[in-house]
């Protein structure tokens, strides 16, 4: 006999996994069922709603495929992805702030010379887009990495829409040239929602929320000796920049899209004039020694 | 923007259900992000550390079918499904006490006469099952049902089994007399593990734990007037009474398989003498007026 009841149950459950051989997994459980038996002993539910319960998860499993990861996005909503994110990227003051990768770097970028065009469809309205990558101290980072993929004006990755889109469109991997800077041609990324068809879908319908991202571009960027980042730049004005379904706005991470009447600088970056032109410096942190 | 951060994270996230229309699910969600939240904050996970939690929900879930629901077995180990069931059957004093439903019941019971033999495939050591049925107050229960269920002398269901037990082995639905009496003849279960070869056995396996439940016999009574009750009897003296995978045993549930020698009792249950007895009262709770 355990004892188990109402008021040992998580004590009880606990002592179940105290043979428990690694010591991580055996804090991961622990704190699982002590926290597992809180929410329930709070919420107290009905069979009926645990069996709802029960079904909600089975159908969130049921709708994971390759190309689908619904207990990503279920994390995503709850802000648990972020908060992730968040624990894992305690930087330093000053280096560029962490966002979620998202579910749809699902294929490598293609490297790209500086100043091509990653939008291959033509689905919205064209854009610079530019920046310098650095180091905390302000030293410029040549030969850094930059990682890009976006939605096209649409509000649509590539992968989404296979056969619709050229494949790649609206990727691609950058190095930064002498002076730290990359700079490419692209278009303005429209907002989009997230897969709302599933579970989760039903789950944001139910609670009154919507299920979009305002508009953004993601960056991985990496350099020798230094944290890569994964982050976005949101575009300024965008719908839903307070309300992010995924929780992935921060204040730092946004930026404007500026329309630029330079002919010279058009020229330099090839396109006519004026110009939209969307600016995002990184900050990368040195690896601690 | 939302502020979300490690600080923050729980708030905002609760903010944004703050819309949710029906206010129980409202309550349920907020809960759980408060939980969750804390949960993550508490273990700190690695990023792939989360991602081995995804992989886990999403093998759990795309394991589950018509047949097996892995989620439930998921509850029932970390002792969720025995907290449902303390939590929704606060019993006054004296009734019987309820345990999980557990996974077996997927067909009806054939209802049967009393005294009937439920064990059609003769695996197991022979018994005999009785008891009585009444109220709070000692009142007998005629008309009472009795739906029983259990494993055979190896320790399987007849749905785990297709083809090799007869159908609707080992159940019966029985109605007590007006004495408020059922008896019936059986075989002693065998203790049995859980389904494991899916990713709860894995859990269980990594964590030191085995799969088993103790011997014993479920069942559901109910009676006019009265708060049905879904319980097991346990076998006295069967390995893994004190660890039962599932939290399900309590103290008053076990009783033991006695051995009588006393011919006219044999007869009267139309077995030969000496015979082997597990006796099990039940007391039902009064409907509350």
């Amino acid at each position: 006999m355990t004892g188990f009841s109402e008021e040992t149950s998580a004590e009880v459950v606990t002592a179940s996994f105290a043979g428990t051989p690694d010591p991580r997994l055996k804090r991961i459980v622990t704190s699982l069922v002590e926290h597992l038996h809180a929410f329930v002993k709070d919420i107290e539910p009905t069979e009926a709603e645990w069996q709802r319960a029960v079904d909600f998860l089975t159908a969130t499993g049921r709708m994971c495929d390759e190309t689908r990861q619904e207990f990503v996005l279920l994390s995503d909503v709850l802000g648990v992805s972020m908060l992730v994110d968040a624990i894992n990227h305690r930087k330093p003051a000053g280096a560029t702030e962490t966002t979620v990768l998202g579910p749809f770097h699902l294929v490598d970028s293609p490297p790209r010379e500086l100043g091509a065009d990653i939008s291959l469809d033509h689905n919205g309205e064209p854009c610079v887009f530019t920046g310098r990558v650095s180091s905390s101290d302000g030293t410029p980072l040549p030969g850094a990495l930059v990682d890009v993929w976006q939605a096209n004006g649409a509000g649509f990755y590539d992968v989404q829409q296979p056969g619709v889109q050229p494949e790649r469109n609206l990727r691609g991997l950058f190095t930064t040239d002498e002076s730290g800077r990359f700079w490419l041609r692209t278009v303005v990324p429209r907002y989009y929602p997230i897969p709302d068809d599933g579970p989760v879908g039903r789950l944001l319908a139910a609670t009154g929320r919507h299920p979009n991202r305002p508009a953004h571009i993601h960056v991985i960027a990496g350099a020798e000796g230094h944290v890569p980042v994964t982050t976005h730049v949101f575009v300024e004005g965008s719908p839903y920049l307070d309300s992010d379904t995924v929780f992935g706005v921060k204040e730092t991470l946004v930026r404007p899209v500026t329309t630029v009447d330079d002919p010279a600088r058009a020229a330099r970056f090839g396109v006519e004039n004026p110009f939209r032109l969307l600016e995002f410096d990184v900050v990368l942190a040195e690896v601690p020694r």
